[in-house]
C-alpha cells in the first residue's frame, strides 16, 4: 500500500535528510492530525546551492534557478513530514503552501518561481496535492537563501 | 435563512467570480470544517486595477488606494471560500487574515491599508467576522500587486 | 496546577497587557481547540521600545537588540493567548511561529532574531513550547517596528 513511496521511486526523487533547524525550533509538528513544517530553505546536504535574490540582471539568480530551489524547499519540507508521521502515504492532502522569494524589489515572478514546490506536490500527491497557496517576494531570507518553503498537510 | 446574502445585497456588495490561480495551485481548500484561501490579489475582472509599491511620494500608490485594494482582495477571497462550500452562510467565523502590502521601506502604514479587509469582513459577518491578523510590508508581490490577502475561516 | 504561572514566577516573567489591536482586529482567536494570534508587536506599555530595520551598520538596531525585541513579541503572544483561554496552563503545545524581521537587505540573520521567542517559548513550556516555525525578513513592518511575531497554539 506505500502507493506515495512507489510514486517517489516512478518519479526518481530520493526525500533528502531531514534538515536540522538553524535555531531553536523543530522542523515540523503533528497537531489534530496535521503536520506544520517549518519554513523550509533549499538546503542540499547541508548547504545552499545558491544565495542572494531573485530576479532579472547582473547578481540576481534566474527565475528557472529559483523555481528548482523551490522544488528542493517542498522535499525538504516533505522530508520534515515524513519525519513526524512515518510514512507520506499517510497525507491526505496537502493543505497549504506559503512560499517566501527573497526578491530584487523589481522581480513580480514569485508564482513561477514557488510552481517548482506546487508542481512537484502534484506530481507525487495527485489530486490530494493540490494546495492553496500564498506567494510573496520578501526582502531577505535566513542565510540569504533565495526561498523558503511552508506546508500544513492533514494525514491519517 | 441566506443571513449573509441578504447582508451583501443590503451592502451592495456583488461577490466577484472566483479568480483562477496565476500558477499550479487551487484557490480554496477544504480541511476539517476550515477553508484555506491562497493568497489573493486585488484582481478585477481578471486585471489589477493597479500595480507597484504602496507609499507617500511620486510613483507609489497612496495608502487610501492601498485600502480599497485590500477590500477587493477579501472580497477575492470570500469568492473563493463560497466556490468551496457553496454559501457564505455557512461561515460561522472568521478566523484570521494575512495581509501582505508591497511596500516602500519608509511605509509603514500596513495596518491601515490592511483594515480594507478587515473592515469588510466585519460589515458582512459582524462579531463572526472578527479575526486574528496579521499584517507586514514585502518588498514585492506577485504580478507587482500592491496588496495580497489569505484567509482561514470555519464553516458549519 | 498552575505550572505554567509557577514557571513564569520562577523565570521573573510578568506578563504584560494584552497589546490592543492598532487595527479592525482583536489580539487572538479560539478555534477548535486552537489560539491563533494576530501579529504581535514588541510594543512596551503601549510604545515601541526601537524603531527601525535589522541588520549591520549605521542607524540600523542591531540583532541582538532584536532578539530581545522578538522575546518581547512572544510575551505580548502569551499575553494575547491567556485573555482568550483564561489561563496559559490549558496549553498543550506551541504549534506554529512565524517571525517578520524588518530587515536591512544584507541581513541574513533572521533565525538568531526570531530565536528571542522560540527560547522564550521553550523555557516556559519546555517540550510543549517545541514548535514549527518560518523566520522572515520584510521590507518594513507596521509603525516601523523591527519585529513581528504570530502564534498558533494548541490549548484543552
Amino acid at each position: 500500500m506505500a502507493a506515495i513511496e512507489a510514486r517517489l521511486a516512478e518519479l526518481g526523487i530520493e526525500l533528502p535528510a531531514v534538515v536540522p533547524p538553524v535555531a531553536a525550533y523543530t522542523p515540523a509538528v503533528v497537531d489534530s492530525g496535521h503536520v506544520y513544517t517549518s519554513g523550509q530553505l533549499p538546503m542540499v546536504s547541508g548547504a545552499l546551492p545558491a544565495t542572494g535574490k531573485v530576479g532579472d540582471g547582473h547578481g540576481l539568480i534566474p527565475a528557472d534557478d529559483a523555481k528548482k530551489y523551490a522544488r528542493i524547499c517542498a522535499l525538504n519540507a516533505l522530508a520534515a513530514v515524513k519525519s513526524v508521521i512515518g510514512s507520506l502515504d499517510r497525507v491526505t492532502r496537502v493543505v497549504k503552501v506559503v512560499g517566501f522569494v527573497a526578491s530584487d524589489p523589481s522581480f513580480t515572478g514569485q508564482p513561477g518561481v514557488i510552481n517548482g514546490a506546487s508542481e512537484v506536490l502534484g506530481e507525487i500527491f495527485g489530486d490530494a496535492g493540490v494546495h492553496a497557496r500564498s506567494a510573496v517576494g520578501v526582502a531577505v531570507l535566513p542565510l540569504d537563501a533565495p526561498v523558503e518553503v511552508e506546508l500544513i498537510v492533514a494525514y491519517e
